[in-house]
């Protein structure tokens, strides 16, 4: 077989099932994708009366791969996230392909094989795939697609509309490694070396906390692109206050090093591995200790809590006592973080 | 709002906001996706017992616009048809975009547009949707993929696998329209302008023949890349042989001759409308009146049959009286034609 891909991989003919047969399914397992059917076939999804959840999501990250991942780790966890955030429990995903003529099929493969063992590590199966091949020049490199099916969890669907005055805000640990982790890779800029992605599957975390807190926890989202400020923004978006204390949203020392010596803020900075959290007031303090108990949330903290005043807007305070308006994120400071 | 896509609508952040409210939600409707949350919700997805199918595809055909459809028009048929031929209802699409910086917004909208008129006519809902932008030079204007959930219809899953000797093979119309349509718009070629794409969600035609004939239907699939002799060969790839009458195959004229003119054989040319069905010889007749009886089955013929004979091949028998062993595709004459 040849060592890059060529248009023909994307031929639907004898080259593509070649590339089907010695990277997907040798990495890809699991008898609903083996068949090669148009479509994945699933006989029992474990749906209570068809409760579901979909998500889908595309994956353009530059560089491929990063500090603490790389695009197929990204793909599996960005997915599974959404999943886990809506109160699903994440079953099955489908993985879509975008090649660039003349892509090492070395790189392609260690791309799957990582997919192939973060879904092993989230629990969730791919069942269905497609590969296309555009031209050399006419794509950078890989983009994946991977769409999810979730079955919901929670007794109602979680939304910022059930938030309520009172509520408290956690997150499970420090922000902005994400998007530093690739912009201080991207720019060849090494001297924090220790910033690493945070990407991880977060779903057996959440569902540690639903089992908890069945009914407490009102909404629940990743803050991804646009950084924890913009999903802040977007909660405020149905018409409750929130307030944030700066001081107690945890940020890395080496995070706040690179924050200032770019110019950036890590409120507005992506997260691969963070899940923003409101609870109902009396639950914080169990939720807080569901999130410590968990590897991936020894650094949670309470940061803030809805309220009833300056309904639609997200206050700050910061340090030295002072209040400032947060906004979404405007502009784009750092393009193709996932 | 900008005429042209920047990186900007890409961030996650307002302008992102400003693009779905403006492009997408306009058209999209429903309100698993207008509650914008990180996953569709879906309170009762008529599942029976989560008896579902998945799948997945990636569009990047060049031109974005081309006689009889656009890629909007193909992302939304195209997995309507993998969960069709897969002998499932199809419900809920996701939607991905991957879009160029500078992409001019009435291109998207076009293209959006044509999306939501085609899913209303295949009756599925577009629940979840992801926009990434990219630099200049970094995609070819805008790739979409769309998954597709379905609850499956058949009492067993349809499989190539279920084929038997005596098997009889039913097409629903001409082949080759769709990938000559894109290649003669490609290369400037008017001079068959009544070549139109097949493009057409089938569901309709599907579950018709379906309710006709419940257990009768073996296997189908949608002979897109690759075409119908990649598809048979598929088949034929289980362990059965596949036997296929030359003249049978309905190939309508202009597209003969544009073959001919091109050096291509309509066998290997993508479909984008046409669904190839392996019914119980008991029951082929049925199977044709009622694929007859349909708009999108009204030039459907009886095409061949599979015997216990050449395992594993699929024999063309042509118009001569000779015979020849019909390989899968190899090399790929057309690319990005889906």
């Amino acid at each position: 077989m040849s060592q890059v891909i060529l248009m023909a991989h994307g031929s639907g003919g004898q080259m593509s099932h070649a590339l089907i047969r010695e990277v997907f399914l040798r990495y890809f397992d699991g008898t609903a994708l083996a068949e090669l059917g148009d479509a994945g076939l699933i006989e029992d999804a474990g749906l209570r009366a068809g409760r579901l959840a979909l998500t889908t999501d595309s994956y353009v990250v530059k560089p491929l791969f990063f500090p603490g991942g790389d695009v197929g780790k990204l793909a599996v966890c960005g997915t599974v996230n959404d999943l886990a955030v809506a109160g699903a429990r994440p079953l099955y995903l489908t993985a879509g392909f975008i090649l660039e003529e003349g892509l090492p099929l070395e790189t392609l493969e260690r791309v799957v094989r990582s997919m192939a063992e973060t879904a092993r590590q989230a629990g969730v199966q791919i069942v269905a795939g497609d590969t296309k091949v555009v031209e050399r020049g006419a794509a950078d490199a890989l983009f994946i697609n991977t769409a999810g099916v979730g079955a919901l969890l929670t007794p109602e669907p979680l939304s910022p509309r059930r938030l309520r005055a009172g509520d408290v805000l956690l997150i499970n640990g420090p922000v902005g490694d994400h998007g530093l982790a690739i912009m201080l890779q991207r720019e060849g800029l090494t001297f924090h070396s220790e910033l690493v992605s945070d990407c991880a599957p977060l779903n057996g975390l959440i569902a540690e906390l639903l089992a908890e807190l069945p009914a407490d926890v009102r909404c629940m989202r990743d803050p991804t692109r646009g950084g924890l400020a913009t999903t802040l923004n977007e909660w405020a978006g149905v018409g409750v206050g929130i307030e944030v204390d700066e001081e107690a949203v945890p940020v890395r020392p080496a995070a706040r090093a690179a924050c200032e010596i770019l110019g950036l803020d890590p409120l507005y900075i992506a997260n691969e591995g963070k899940v923003l959290i409101a609870v109902a007031p009396a639950s914080a303090e169990r939720a807080l200790a569901v999130l410590c108990s968990h590897p991936l949330g020894k650094e949670a903290a309470v940061i803030g809590r809805v309220t009833e005043e300056h309904p639609g807007r997200v206050v700050l305070r910061t340090a030295y006592g002072a209040r400032r308006v947060l906004d979404m994120l405007a502009g784009d400071p750092l393009p193709r973080i996932c």
